[in-house]
């Protein structure tokens, strides 16, 4: 079985560009109390700036700690600061490229001392919006330079870039999982790898069971997961299970093969469901797909083997029942 | 329970524009005898030209009969003829669009020899390709009055037109549910309503459960039924449930709850599977969707009156066991 | 010569889900001044509460005649709303759909003070998020009834419901062209009529010039229109002319053929441009689209008619130099 | 100015699953005949079997001379065999995949001796359909190993991998840009690199600007170009410049800034259109964008470093006359 976790703002409020709070701001505190709560979850990942920062890390890993729960992964919150609107590491701006290193590097000290092994990189403003207004090689050389001076001076760390392929940004330089290894592999540096985030890769076009061994095949390059669930076109951060089902068995089947052993982390924007909930809602689901996959792995194996559509169907639809 | 049926060329040859066949052309008769063997199958639809001709006709009732199947709609082939390739019936030569209106007559008498109350008119060669490249108002004109006319001369036939975004053309007049609605009322008859593909309807980006009740709305204008699944951006013709579990759930309660009374037909395009055990998979995996519904109806109803997402999943969740 | 507009918001602070704010906050009348040195802004479309409220009526009025702008239409706000985040007259709570219409009555009469003869209903939350969560035919029942009774109450003022697939509901019930047509027309109300955003109609599949074309026959239902672009999978309302370029010319071409005598908006949401450089570059190229139909349009007319995609690219091309 | 080719079968019968022949077969000598008459067409690529054989090599080689036309890649016909209908090289077969590798060599061979040096490889049918009916890993080390053996067998040659989302497998092994780069690098062949296929990388979601500079970054891996237009959500292998705009112009940009030498060839699939002359208006577009690009070379490679989307627009904007 999986070690699960969450993140801990989306048990916070949520917004969207029209709306800005469907819900209540509950206290790191109140969020704490939260995620405690939630069936499995043994693990929280925290964003950078908004959870944790130079000031109250003592007090969070005490706090975590009286939870019994470990610290999965420090999210830098390189998304919702102004300054970096457009780009962080890859910004044309010298100075906002070395401020956004710099609070890369505060980040990963925090990661240490919260003995916390992942950062988790998701670079959503590094990318661009409209054709003919960047310079593709130059911005990706800036973040090759970047993620490799952090990786190297930070060697106890592992970076999981987490790939998307659009928003906040039209098109993000971190897009797809092949992009994200290439990305990955340019530092030359072992300890960055990637996450993936079932959501962004459904509407990156990808089987995000396919996705998994190309990571593998490029040299155990999965470092992190993330789990939700979407209608196909847009990230809408929902409920595993909600729309999508044989797509989690291929999943939790390839990350068994390939051996994965991180974390399995629930990251969702409930934007108008009770949090606490709603990311119960994925574990219990998610949980379901494990178990089939661990009952059923044999069989698995030899049905991938086969190659008919018919016998797969069989096999799925047997979980079916009423 | 509903009645279910297949469409007979499904389990013929395959092709695409790269393969001319993917198998062997199997004969009418080899087909008959497939389809007879799936399980719950009491209707056939007949292909016009492939299928059923004025010369085959009563060979056809014959044989239909003999195998105890109701001819469940007739569909005139208007997407396969070089000669409709830039529109049947709104092709911009008035001598085509006559052709395409006196086979149609044809296919209507033969429906009515038949038995068979549904004529299931896809017109997949009706749209453009290229912006700027048709008279959308004529066209659309031109569709109207001929949908009409057929309408009028056979007040005996439902004509139910089945909509898809787009393929064989970029863009079809008959695309979504609603403007496919539109068409049929602009007729004036009674007779002329809608087919919904699933598959269709996913390309589209409907949710196809509320398509269903659009159709209710507008003066109870479903008439049929296809069913087959998708990954979400292409008609891809797969066995019900290879991807999606939820939205047929959804769907088969609005059916009900619509009161609607036609056939549930399977329309697959197996290109590589067995055809037979292809499409009798769907039918087992509408039948369990069925079932849920059946045996669950009040509670559903109760649900979706609660607008609340968590409810809901736990419902859904408790029907994947392992 | 159309009219142009523009929407006052534009001009203001962007955000999304991540950000709070990319730029800077300008009050009111330092909008007016942008928009005002905007070339060919005739007209400003104000949001409700935001832009216009009972107590700045008789403010802004003055304002914008000093500025000699016309106000085009009035955009209430059940959208920002947290009280309307699962619906605003489709609410499942009888109390916040009361409130709901209560407010569109108010800026129904703000639209009359301001001799402004456009509501632009953009009822963004009305709609869903998961499948079994909402009684879809209930729904859209009470959205017929909630526009109804406010077209009823205010015969002098014409009603677009402006669509769109998703965002930031799932599911919209206002979608695409085609069900807001029949949205509109149950309402059995005249003034109740579309507005078509380019974007929109992009992200739903659509070809927008042939939407022009279903709200004519559906009976001159085309209330208003707004412009943009954007990549064609999300609604990312772009600088008109950065993605797409043929459309505009279909779509000026079948506005002038249907005698589209509305306002052309620019409807933009310019994340990190300036805001004024951004919608005068949109006008720019609406101009630009407008001209080459004017100058063109006995040609245009005759290619329609051609069905030929070669001789449409001849055209095209010639308008493409350097 | 670069060199044009197009590929020979463009000129040929078209046909969809539907429609088995929207127009008449030419003959071999009638399509060169016809491919000699498109302006500025210095080279003809040829599909392995259909235009070029062991049996006919020498006429073949004979008549290009005759025409003074290049051979600028041979494509082997892996995409229309039955046999190799669920795989050529990945098949789960081991005849059928060294069935596949023989006749890759054989077609190798051909390459040679018309003095051809590249042979483009499009791997249609190796891919999967369904979840959970291929082993992601098995058949990518195939994939691997029988490119790896054939570059190392043709150590003159260089393979151009084409990538392509789907069609007509559901999920095509060699999928985007980032994929094939890394099925490319896994052989260890520098002789191994990538063809876009500008209509494929649109519907990958891809900025296709953006893959040239990745295939750069990844080591000159850029071998060969396919160019066409579609609607986005779909390979409609249309006229250049039907649809889209500025992104020929990015994309001419960082052709030439990225150095590429090889050629830009057509590819279009014009199913209802004279595809000679819908092929001469693509070259016409793609020459006029190169024109842009020739005199503006500066200015863009400013502009790219501005990051401003509304500077781009006004350049932009100037290209479009009337």
């Amino acid at each position: 079985m999986y070690r699960y976790s969450v993140i801990l703002g989306n048990l916070g409020n949520t917004c969207d560009r029209f709306c800005k709070g469907y819900k209540d701001n509950p206290s790191t505190e109140e969020m704490l109390a939260l995620a405690s709560k939630i069936p499995f979850v043994e693990g929280i990942e925290l964003v950078g700036t908004w959870d944790i920062r130079p000031d109250n890390v003592k007090d969070m890993k005490k706090r975590m700690s009286d939870y019994g729960k470990k610290c999965v992964s420090i999210i830098p919150d390189v998304f919702t600061v102004k300054e970096y609107g457009k780009g962080s590491i890859t910004n044309i701006s010298k100075q906002i490229r070395e401020h956004a290193l710099n609070y890369l590097r505060k980040m990963s000290e925090i990661a240490l001392e919260m003995d916390c092994g992942v950062m988790n990189l998701w670079m959503g403003q590094d990318g661009y919006d409209y054709l003919l207004t960047a310079d593709y090689n130059q911005e990706r050389e800036w973040l090759c330079e970047g993620t490799a001076k952090l990786a190297q001076e930070f060697p106890a760390l592992k970076y999981a870039l987490e790939y998307k392929p659009k928003e906040p940004r039209n098109f993000s330089y971190h897009a797809r999982m092949s992009d994200t290894i290439l990305a990955a592999k340019e530092t030359g540096c072992k300890n960055v790898g990637v996450c993936i985030d079932t959501g962004h890769s459904f509407v990156a076009g990808e089987n995000v069971a396919e996705a998994v061994v190309l990571a593998k095949r490029a040299g155990d390059l999965l470092f992190h997961m993330h789990f939700n669930d979407n209608h196909g076109s847009w990230d809408d951060d929902m409920i595993v299970g909600s729309v999508h089902s044989a797509v989690y068995v291929d999943l939790l089947y390839n990350l068994k093969k390939t051996g994965y052993s991180g974390w399995l982390s629930m990251d969702q924007y409930p934007y108008r469901e009770d949090g606490t909930a709603a990311i119960s809602e994925s574990i219990m689901w998610v949980r379901q797909f494990e178990k089939i996959v661990e009952e059923n792995f044999e069989k698995i194996d030899a049905l991938v083997k086969l190659n008919d559509a018919v016998e797969t169907s069989r096999f799925l639809r047997k979980f079916l029942t009423c």
